[in-house]
């Protein structure tokens, strides 16, 4: 379905909803896919929200919760009644199912856990981190003891109900409900129907740990190319399963989160204003609070360099010429900077640095920082000799712009993996403590070298 | 496979090679998955890469064929005996060997092309870029006339030799070749083998042009949680199937290279430095390259706001003061605008900006601007009074904050789109073009409301 064909959409359902026409409102978006559905609710108030879901049959009202954003999400599910709320439930996949109720207030989470069918399943869901593989798996897959014959595996799947997302895996337990091996349906169809399911599955496989982080899971899924991930407890239990649709939306939120993290965007705790899309359309005040913090940080780096210059006053006075390399030495530092920081940043996501071995990635940008200095100072140095017709100034520049350059780039490594040491999320911090900590030593080293040559200076 | 087991297993094959124990060495390796299988393959010289690939089976060698970057993987290919390369080509997934293919040397192509087995199947994928739809279908997937019966399909599935990727879903065309519905495995296993495939398929299918972006096939496939979609010609028939993995792998390669863009490093046209490792690991000259235009760029950005002071040498030699605060200016203008420019680009790929509605996108910003304006600008506006006891300083270093803050956090989201109606790709240009200009504004507001005051001051 085409942008300009769900606009038009949208609009019709509003128009419907005010003349209070709900039932036509509600036939006119039943024949879509459940991801525009949810886009359509995505622009309703939550008034037009609740009128419109109310008509639709729980599993659909299921799929469009499932596609939502968890909070809109949410608040929608408290405005329904608790036995429809109890109904979309059973109807959700248990995954998300969990994750709904994790999100409802804690009152409406115990009565609905006490009504819904997959009671235990989920409630054994919900006691994993939402960012953990344990919080990213679902309980709704095909397991069997693997002495289980391939016939009978065949009229298990006819005797249950088409549901809207199955994976194609079937998962072979031993008797005390390890994971032993995994088959593909394709594998199941061409297996004779008294092959045990040990015969065919395949006993070299990929899993994961519940409490891993769901980025290691993404990342599983991605470079073994698997359609979904067992989950395992420390024993090899298996206790649940991930698809590689859950994995890919984890992919696109962190991919998010790291490009707004780097451009100096501070999620909330709940990444709300990452999931959804606050920045582009929200209220004003959420892109305020946002935004913020990372600029107050880089306010007291430019202070702190201000602080800096300060000190140097008196030769400043002496050769206020000083003050136009100001920008260009800050420039070349903080840049350089923040290319390693975005360097380090991606590499340790792709699991291309190797912590163990960090010494060496280390001396490798320092080798790349000295080389950008060298050739950058050399071309800061002359173009400010000639324009101000005064070698030494061009010196002063150049060796400033090699100095800050090399450090700037060696502290674009380090900062992160400190930072990282210290627990806190690199991505997030790293910018503005990079930025701080170049904008002050820039000045420092440039002013330094402009003490040093004073004397020569005019 | 953990890392350090890769690590130790890679250490222990290049000794064996070293002393010349070739089949030990890939004896070592054979029980590997093709990725764990790849990885060492990367770190190996050419000349062992090409010892160890002749000794595996042509299968396995195809399989690692495709884990391996697209350019070291035809550098190894073009090593191997045209016989040899033939019979890996035909093992090898049909996207992956006209990939292959395509990077091979054209004479080299011409050949292998007259040998293998499907050549007429991979000489319509290799029509495609390789950043298309099309450049990313395979021609391997279950597709039946649509009245073909159940048992007939489950007898076809059982005659073919078990493949590593298999999709598990079933197409039904009509007598044209149009695609009219698809099945699920699952669907077949629950349906009557005497039904015909039209009556269990979902005629209600998401697919995709052959010509579109690479990207939009990923945010399909992630939109509407597909293991595979289906590529169709302009009119309704069916060419090939993307699948997921290769959905998701498309999906990390644009993840980094924004990242890359967003932190201002430039990638070649052949996007080497982005899929490889070279970053982290290649020769410290590539990483000069890519990383020296966008720090010449805001070179430039710095002495052309250097050459703004200069205009205003004279204020500025009458209140030295002022250069204690241009860092503090430069950072407000240069971070606010790179947080636009990164929600913007986000946006952009995330389908959250309308590009028809971008009046109203442009207005917001501008709206957000001004709030982090006059928010910034008071406490900066506040700490340069108190610290220069004179009031005079304040307001001007306040008014210059709140104005340039506004006008980059509004060019950073005009900006990009400029450059992207110039057809230029804003991740790339952006960055460099908006601090220059924002450096270069920057310090012309700041000086323009400094010479107002000047008299004012001291």
């Amino acid at each position: 379905m085409t942008e300009e064909h769900l606009i038009h959409t949208l609009e019709e359902v509003r128009r419907l909803l005010e003349s209070g026409q709900r039932h036509q409102a509600a036939a006119l978006i039943a024949p879509l896919l459940p991801p525009d559905q949810a886009e359509i609710f995505e622009d309703l108030t939550l008034d037009e929200q609740t009128q419109l879901l109310k008509l639709v049959e729980a599993r659909q009202a299921a799929n469009i919760l499932e596609e939502l954003d968890e909070d809109d999400a949410a608040s929608l599910a408290e405005t329904l009644d608790i036995d429809v709320l109890t109904q979309v439930l059973d109807e959700m996949e248990p995954d998300e199912a969990a994750d709904l109720l994790g999100d409802l207030d804690p009152e409406l989470r115990r009565q609905s856990l006490r009504q819904i069918a997959d009671s235990v399943e989920i409630q054994s869901l919900l006691r994993y981190p939402d960012d953990t593989a344990g919080g990213l798996m679902t309980s709704e897959y095909y397991v069997f003891p693997e002495e289980t014959q391939v016939g009978t595996i065949f009229e298990y799947i006819r005797s249950q109900p088409i549901k809207d997302e199955e994976i194609p895996y079937i998962y072979a337990i031993d008797e005390q409900g390890r994971l032993t091996g995994i088959a593909r349906l394709a594998d199941l169809i061409r297996a004779h129907p008294e092959l045990p399911l040990l015969a065919i599955v395949d006993t070299q496989f990929v899993s994961i740990e519940a409490n891993e982080d769901q980025e290691i899971a993404a990342q599983l899924l991605n470079r073994y190319d698997l359609l979904a991930l067992p989950v395992l407890d420390g024993s090899g239990h298996l206790l649940g399963v991930i698809t590689v649709d859950d994995a890919i939306a984890a992919l696109e939120e962190e991919a998010t989160e790291d490009i707004y993290k780097s451009a100096g965007i501070m999620a909330t705790r709940d990444n709300q204003s990452v999931k959804s899309d606050l920045m582009v359309r929200g209220p004003i005040w959420r892109s305020w609070i946002v935004r913020i913090p990372f600029l107050l940080l880089t306010m007291i780096g430019g202070l702190l360099a201000g602080g800096v210059i300060g000190v140097f006053e008196e030769a400043l006075e002496t050769v206020v010429v000083l003050a136009f390399f100001i920008p260009v030495v800050m420039n070349m530092g903080g840049n350089s900077g923040t290319q390693s920081v975005g360097i380090f940043i991606r590499g340790q996501v792709l699991g291309q640095i190797d912590l163990n071995d960090f010494g060496k990635h280390l001396l490798r940008e320092i080798g790349v920082g000295l080389g950008l200095g060298v050739i950058l100072g050399l071309i800061a140095g002359i173009v400010a000799t000639i324009w101000q017709g005064d070698v030494i100034i061009g010196l002063v520049v150049g060796l400033a712009i090699v100095c800050t350059t090399t450090l700037s780039t060696a502290l674009g490594f380090l900062v992160p993996l400190l930072i990282n040491k210290l627990g806190i999320d690199p991505a997030v911090a790293s910018e503005p403590v990079i930025t701080t900590i170049n904008d002050f030593t820039g000045m420092l080293i440039y002013f330094l070298f402009a003490s040093l040559f004073i004397t020569t200076l005019r």
